[in-house]
């Protein structure tokens, strides 16, 4: 028994643009260069004093299926295996629809990425866990600043106006609900509240929660801020929260990704993931101190090995060799010199600082090594390439546990990244992409995931954007 | 930059109540009373064409602890003891204050149902899968109507309006978002829509939406019209939703719960449950038809069962005997006639009826019947009454698969019933409590918490709403 009396149409607009993007992640910039290279004139707004969100803190590796890199090394890929590695992990949660259009998409994001864009990415691909074949694509400095500053050069170049600190305060809607603008605020609130208008509409593409505790703790009472998260500050759901003020339906929200590859030896995202995750679990060991033995296939999907982790109650330990830094194409000094990981010559110093029984870890090795040898784990199933070697001294080992990293639910959209209302039909005016929607990942996100969906989704709500039809 | 325009007060209102509940099961009647009996003048609102919601159709068991029947036959429980059980299960996603106030108050609630209300109880105590101890209580016909009729009867003594094929079509709030009454509508649309003026507030007690398939496949793709559910017709959302619209917050709607204990031989909820509850789990076998074994501990929480059994692929067979049906205090005789149950008098027979390995199986009971007599599960620690004996011909058998039983998720409530909004404050004016709320039993509910759960929480929000001060 309420009217909606829509204030919109008496509003003076401080500006307007065809389109206007909340957030300049991955996600964002994407949606903004389609919309802008389908003739709409675009503004970002970002929170933040700089560009590039959470992004720029990732590692920006991107899973794609079906790409020359992986044809040249004769590794038989297709979007179909994808999709489906993608709903194992998701445990079918997954919206099948719009996890298919990442994995079908993920190729010809991938080319426009490198063209388009100009990003450089190794020559090579990698395996991440709960992946069947290697097809990660890691950027060449592996980060995400490796795609953020391209994209916003480009984003320059084509005149798209960017401003920073500046925060969605308001969605503004007509007597339809249509989303009509943005009310902003500066960060600082030393400048008037502004009413920004979108012509064709606001695409949301603000992230995660992962740092906000009280939506995470309200979600997921285990994860209060006792837990460290892998996040950049301000991680958190304020514009998620006011899309559902205005009608917005959610998915997932519950469905928070504990990271299996952080060490409680430094603060936040850290360092450690690296290591781990191009040395150790592809061709190194993880071990359960209180037995001295692995305990989980150390290439399962996150959700599998955050789970097992969790389980010893105690940090588990992490070891590869010299052998293991040079397939991964690293370089453990700036492990070594953060004390993040330490090298140790022999066994026995090793097990003497973790309180291992050296015999025990040194059954627990050889035992690997033989399955090394043979290209097969016969304990836990793990994938192994065929150029991997025996684990051989001097030894890398690192301690990890888990931190909270990535959140799998959100806004609900449909394939064409409209955000969808609580009746099941699409909000006019309202998209959304990339962390701060819901349902594509199921119960558990893979790896290298997350950079293809963002700039699958952001391109596809870039172009719809830029056509839409939002009259008022 | 919306204004709303309250036009609750130019309404003329058709009637007008304190307190006006919608939903006639265990949460919505235990509300009616507690409001009636501190003064309020209170009306039921009722969809269905009788009394009694989804709640008359179950078997109304109640775990409760600390009671006398307990303490008769020598049960050390507590309210910790259950609210731990509770945490564990729902693996610690549960809301913690909340779950504790259902342990800590069942004791006191069951008595109430009693004295106050009339409802006869069985004599004796059973043990449900994921309780420590035994703790599930159970009304003298094992069944919800022995809850729902004394219930209905009370509330007619006292003068509560009850109006069945009554939908509730909209909330209706003032200009500050506080709920002042309801849009009514009957069922078959005979007769106008009605405004029914709620002085102090609304109470919802609408329960779940395990048959509300839209719903819950937009949560879990995996829940097709194509399962089976045990709710009872019309267990949909459309109250849920109508919550949420007026800015209710939601919790952990993806969990919803797949029962392992019913069968495919019988449509919805069936007869199968009890027999498998009371008889196989706690004094039978599982039996994996692929292999002839036990898969899982038999008393394990619904969930670690469920996932069990889904993974066969095919339903399991769960066996008992003439001493199991006594143990539970039951009769085989309606079980054979509706054919859900088959007898058998020697295991080739039963072997060859399901395509079982007769030696295996022998081996399996062999071995089974070993842990009874010494009172240890050496497979998967199912804990085994004293007075268990080793199961001996005739057998009985039943085919068991998951269907769709009860969704955890629902709205957010404060430890007073209130409903929150996406602000994290109480709406003025609306309570709820029942099913239709969420948090309190995480991921996975435990057998027999469901009534408890709703008589406890029903009973807070009517006498929260009775003495509530909505001012508009």
């Amino acid at each position: 028994m309420q009217s909606k009396i829509s204030l919109v149409e008496m509003l003076n607009w401080d500006a307007e643009f065809d389109v206007v993007i909340v957030g300049s992640g991955f996600a964002g910039l994407a949606a903004a260069v389609e919309a802008k290279n389908a003739d709409a004139s675009v503004i970002i707004i970002e929170k933040r004093q700089t560009c590039g969100g959470n992004s720029i803190m990732s590692d920006g590796l991107l899973a794609v299926a079906g790409t020359p890199v992986q044809q040249k090394e004769g590794i038989e890929d297709s979007p179909e295996l994808m999709y489906q590695d993608m709903l194992k992990a998701g445990r079918n949660y997954n919206n099948p629809q719009l996890a298919r259009i990442v994995a079908e998409q993920s190729n010809l994001t991938l080319k426009w990425l490198i063209n388009d864009i100009g990003v450089q990415l190794k020559d090579r691909v990698d395996q991440s866990g709960g992946h069947s074949v290697p097809r990660t694509h890691t950027p060449y400095n592996t980060s995400g600043t490796a795609i953020i500053k391209p994209f916003v050069t480009k984003a320059k170049e084509l005149g798209i106006e960017i401003k920073t600190q500046t925060f969605l305060t308001r969605l503004l809607q007509d007597q339809d609900g249509a989303v009509k603008g943005v009310e902003i605020n500066k960060h600082n609130h030393n400048e008037a509240t502004q009413y920004i208008r979108a012509k064709k509409g606001v695409v949301l593409a603000t992230g995660g929660f992962a740092g906000d505790v009280k939506l995470r703790t309200h979600q997921d009472p285990r994860l209060t801020q006792d837990i460290d998260d892998t996040n950049r500050s301000h991680s958190t759901a304020e514009a998620l929260l006011e899309a559902m003020n205005v009608g917005a339906d959610s998915v997932h929200l519950d469905w928070i990704q504990v990271a299996p590859w952080t060490s409680p030896d430094e603060r936040g995202y850290g360092i450690a993931p690296l290591f781990s995750s191009y040395t150790v679990f592809p061709y190194g060991v993880l071990i359960d101190p209180a037995t001295g033995k692995r305990f989980v296939n150390e290439l399962a999907d996150r959700k599998t090995r955050t789970d097992a982790m969790l389980k010893l109650s105690q940090p588990c330990i992490g070891i590869a060799d010299t052998q293991g830094m040079a397939n991964s194409g690293q370089n453990i000094d700036p492990y070594l010199k953060r004390k993040v990981v330490r090298k140790f010559s022999n066994l026995e110093d090793l097990s003497t600082a973790y309180g291992l029984s050296c015999q025990v870890l040194r059954e627990t090795l050889n035992c690997y090594n033989n399955y090394i040898e043979n290209l097969l784990d016969e304990e836990f199933n793990k994938p192994i390439r065929e150029y991997s070697q025996p684990i051989q001294p001097p030894y890398y080992a690192v301690r990890l546990w888990p931190k909270v990293h990535y959140t799998m639910g959100g806004l609900k959209i449909n394939s064409q990244a409209q955000v969808m209302g609580l009746d099941n039909q699409p909000i006019q005016g309202l998209y959304a992409a990339g962390e701060v929607t819901g349902g594509i990942h199921g119960i558990s996100r893979l790896g290298a995931c997350a950079v293809t969906e963002c700039l699958v989704f952001g391109r596809i709500a870039g172009k719809n954007v830029a056509i839409s039809n939002n009259h008022s």
